[in-house]
């Protein structure tokens, strides 16, 4: 018996003691993070699986693991199908899946710091009609069996100085506080860790890539504030920057609090918080208020500070990431580099710098056939060997204190077919059809996203995810509430409305199974732009791109772009030798760097 | 005291004595149909408003009427500020409006028949919070003091052949029968005229310019239908097409039928029918399952057959419209038309293909400033002369047993300003991105709406309705379920896939206040589109254009035009010289049409 079969026998051993017929297994934390902490990895624990979204459902006789298009090879790999099903959502979602295989009357069982209250009420909707009940457990059944569970990360937290945040934590709160009042609502619970971090102007090491700590705030409509962090992570920098009107509280005590709300309103966010919160606030007589995160935009908007400091991280790091596609196209066509060997000197040209942080997330190195996977982590295991005729494609960010980048290239090892150049320079008609829109204030990312596959689209082509999504300043590189895709994106950011300020990615692709992938990936900002002649009432909006590395002119087919398209890709590229040539020492890679940026037009 | 202040003084006694605090009063009918007969017309009767879309709250010492934007200007021409209060949706919703003025504990009636479940369950929520009740009543108190009230068409129905429907009502049904097996329901209730009317292939006479008649139907599992429809209206050509199968019961007799299935689950569309249906089968003891209406998407997607009738119909109309667009610019420039004339003459074209059954809609016959109102009715007071300066805009159809058709066009009486050409050629730029999009199957119309947009969001202009709406084989001229328009459209239907088969206008504007308007009008047929070269695996759309007549090139600024466009442009135009040309008698209507589809490349 395999070491998962033994753990799914014994997990089925405590369900039986605790009278339910099943359990859902989800790859989430208590605050709805995108990356979770080890402590929280009970989904790889219990079935072997290290994707990054995935559920396990587990039943007495059947079990099932649920995940997306993105991992139907990695699952059939890492988990056995002796003991699991393999269920491909959102096709089938796990209230579906549960309505045909669970039992008339069954007891599921759901650890209610782990899943938001929509979530509950969904499935429990489709569920009723089938006699099935969700069940919230007080205590999970994984943590009873999983002996030799890591601890939670003991990191302390770092103080964001205002200078670099661009507003005063007090100031933000103040925000609260008249939402707060504007809602009618005496409090709001706070537990998204990016959101409490931007609040407070702190940060934290609890999660791999993401600076935020494991914590829980309450603000009050006085604006005054209760952070729930352990003690030990508190030092006296950090209590001083926080002041008096920042209550700390250990993180223990935070669901016997909620309790303390009787007769109050107070507001948490459905979709984003996790349905423990709203129910211990309600068993102790509060009046929940469903309100969306108040952070979400103003952390999304960034501020003239926050936008300062990111145009200097984006500067450095295109600086770093150009000495590293001159290392590539020197010595990669050599023999000799992987995808491991590729993606430490990455890190190394970063930790020059002197001012890298952490990656925004595990560097995606990946060559021929592995970059049609646009989730890729190289592993030991996965490791291959860079070689001539391949597309190597290399996705990756730092984290600097003063913003968070992300930025996607690809470049040939030796000589790129005629198809490679074709694909490439529909990608990049795609990317420049996005970083030239203007667009009326207020306009979907739903709305837009198609202009990024229209010149795929022509020659019968797409790309399997969205074209960009909001990225954080010196937080998480993946940020809400906006979002550049389709306008069914099950996150519904597609649907939010663009503002000025909102930072975002603009990285259509182009993926051949077994062959290449290609990504072109810039970040963008959100700018106002007016425009003579227009309706004076009708205020417009653009896109200023804020990432400056070469383009790879080898993959290009100039016979593809209009002259419009040209004179973007020329411009561009000039800037990107105003701004990223003083930057390198190296005379060669500075000449190198010219020659890569000469007008193609 | 006006005769409207009377009889609002005669409806708050009436809700007096029943004990009701306030009432709704919408726009609709018992179908939920987008134009309703006379006898339904209680909003107009009550307020003297005569737009086509808008709902009437009514409290004991305070109404209000809520419209959207296009009645803005009319709703305060029409309707008194004295009596009434003037409120946009969906800026503020009726529940909006009666949590803020209605008191608390206040009940407020509403008439079950014309309201759909899904608006009684999201007002009745948003009202819950203010202990405000919604109360349906028994009979709707404004029948009682309506003493005038028409009585409902008389009009009997007439049979669609299955040579012109493309399937025999049999053959539906029997879709319909899989679809209740499928669903594990008993039967399902249709409501929407349309839909009854393209299942049993029967039109009707009752509703101003949409072929359908007031009726029910209850579709069985077994294909057994039930029709409700008042006896009269049903001949014995009608009853002999109809067949053994098709049980007719009387239409007075429907909300009674809804009590006989107890024990049974029965389908009703949550959003497309009224809560009276849900709320009756449910007082009976049935189980009532919300699914849509299972005949909206086999409606939308043309058979080979309907395909055919559209595109003959679209010819003839073709020929007609362009006799019509010769007669305007030869005839105005002289003086002494006017929007009615026009109108009248437009008319009496269509009349002379000796196949018209009715225009499609009322046409939109606008000149200058008039023009500017998207959804602008000529009327005798409204009526203007079309005079030398103008842009000349008319949007009309006409309704032939062999499809229904939708095309809009707009001419310069005299010279065109230079402005006037640069918004024409944006807007055409828009149409042509539209025509010649090439998607994956699936796409939805929310994804490719803003490609019509595009070239007018460059010089900061936009238009303020979508860009497309499905379109019926001789029934409403708007059908769903699909639509191009951004993806936030409250109708939901921008998030529709589109599939090969389905109809849709290609109509983007714009609209300038006071002065012009442009829209360019055609109907497209999603097609499949093979791209060599494609993903194999990747099947892809296209649209067809099926409406042909000159599009002014006394409009259109060449240099504003890329190559290709230029190219749809010329081969669009060869298309009408070639299709519409042997199909005009007068030599110099034909010469005329020549020179307008001469190349402009």
């Amino acid at each position: 018996m395999t070491v998962h079969s033994a753990r799914l026998e014994a997990l089925r051993a405590t369900l039986a003691d605790r009278q339910l017929d099943g359990f859902v297994v989800p790859l989430t934390d208590e605050h709805m993070s995108e990356y979770v902490g080890d402590y929280a990895q009970r989904l790889a624990w219990l079935t072997g699986f290290q994707g990054s979204a995935g559920t396990a459902v587990v039943l007495a006789d059947r079990a099932a693991i649920f995940t997306d298009g993105r991992y139907t090879l990695q699952v059939r790999e890492q988990v056995s199908a002796d003991d699991w099903d393999y269920v491909d959502v959102p096709a089938t979602s796990i209230a579906d899946w549960l309505a045909v295989n669970a039992a008339s009357g069954a007891r599921i069982g759901y650890d209610p710091w782990l899943h938001t209250r929509s979530w509950v009420d969904q499935a429990g909707a489709v569920l009723a009609d089938r006699a099935v009940a969700l069940v919230a457990v007080a205590a999970n059944p994984v943590d009873a069996i999983w002996t030799d569970r890591p601890a939670p990360s003991p990191a302390r937290l770092t103080v964001q100085p205002d200078a670099v945040a661009g507003a005063s934590s007090a100031t933000k709160r103040a925000q609260i506080a008249d939402w707060l009042t504007e809602k009618n609502a005496d409090a709001v619970v706070l537990s998204a860790l990016d959101s409490i971090a931007w609040v407070l102007n702190t940060r934290g090491g609890d999660v791999d890539h993401t600076p935020v700590a494991l914590s829980y705030a309450i603000v009050h409509a006085d604006g005054e504030t209760d952070l729930f962090v352990a003690p030990e992570k508190v030092d006296d920098t950090v209590r001083q920057h926080l002041g008096n009107s920042v209550r700390l509280r250990d993180r223990a005590g935070f669901a016997d609090a909620l309790a303390g709300f009787a007769g109050r309103r107070v507001a948490v966010d459905p979709a984003g918080s996790v349905a423990a919160i709203a129910d211990a606030l309600e068993a102790g007589g509060a009046t929940t208020l469903p309100l969306r995160d108040p952070v979400l935009l103003p952390k999304a908007i960034k501020n003239a500070v926050e936008i300062a400091g990111h145009r200097a991280a984006s500067r450095r790091d295109g600086a770093a990431l150009t000495r590293f596609l001159h290392w590539v196209a020197t010595e990669c066509p050599k023999g000799g580099q992987t995808e491991l060997s590729a993606a430490a000197k990455l890190l190394e040209f970063r930790q020059e710098t002197g001012l890298l942080l952490d990656t925004s997330f595990d560097t995606i190195s990946a060559t021929g056939g592995h970059g049609a996977s646009p989730h890729y982590r190289v592993t030991p295991e996965s490791n291959a060997p860079i070689e001539l005729g391949q597309l190597y494609l290399v996705d990756s960010g730092g984290q600097y204190a003063d913003g968070t980048t992300d930025v996607t290239r690809v470049l040939p090892i030796g000589e790129p077919t005629a198809e490679m150049r074709d694909r490439f320079t529909r990608v990049l008609k795609g990317h420049i059809a996005i970083a030239t829109a203007i667009f009326p204030d207020g306009t979907m990312g739903g709305q837009i996203d198609a202009f990024a596959r229209r010149p795929l689209w022509e020659a019968g082509l797409d790309f399997g995810h969205g074209t960009g999504h909001g990225v954080g300043a010196y937080l998480s590189v993946h940020e809400g509430p906006q979002r550049i895709a389709p306008p069914d994106h099950p996150s519904g950011q597609a649907l939010e409305p663009l503002r000025a300020g909102m930072l975002l990615s603009n990285e259509p692709g182009y993926y051949k199974a077994g062959e290449y992938g290609i990504r072109i990936e810039n970040l963008l900002l959100v700018v106002p732009h007016a425009v003579a002649g227009g309706d004076p009432e009708r205020a417009m909006l653009a896109f200023e791109t804020l990432t400056f590395a070469p383009i790879e002119r080898n993959l290009i087919d100039p016979a593809l772009l209009t002259a419009d398209e040209l004179l973007w890709l020329d411009a561009y590229h000039a800037k990107v030798a105003e701004i990223i040539g003083p930057l390198l020492a190296d005379g060669e890679v500075r000449e190198w760097l010219a020659t890569k940026c000469a007008p193609l037009g």
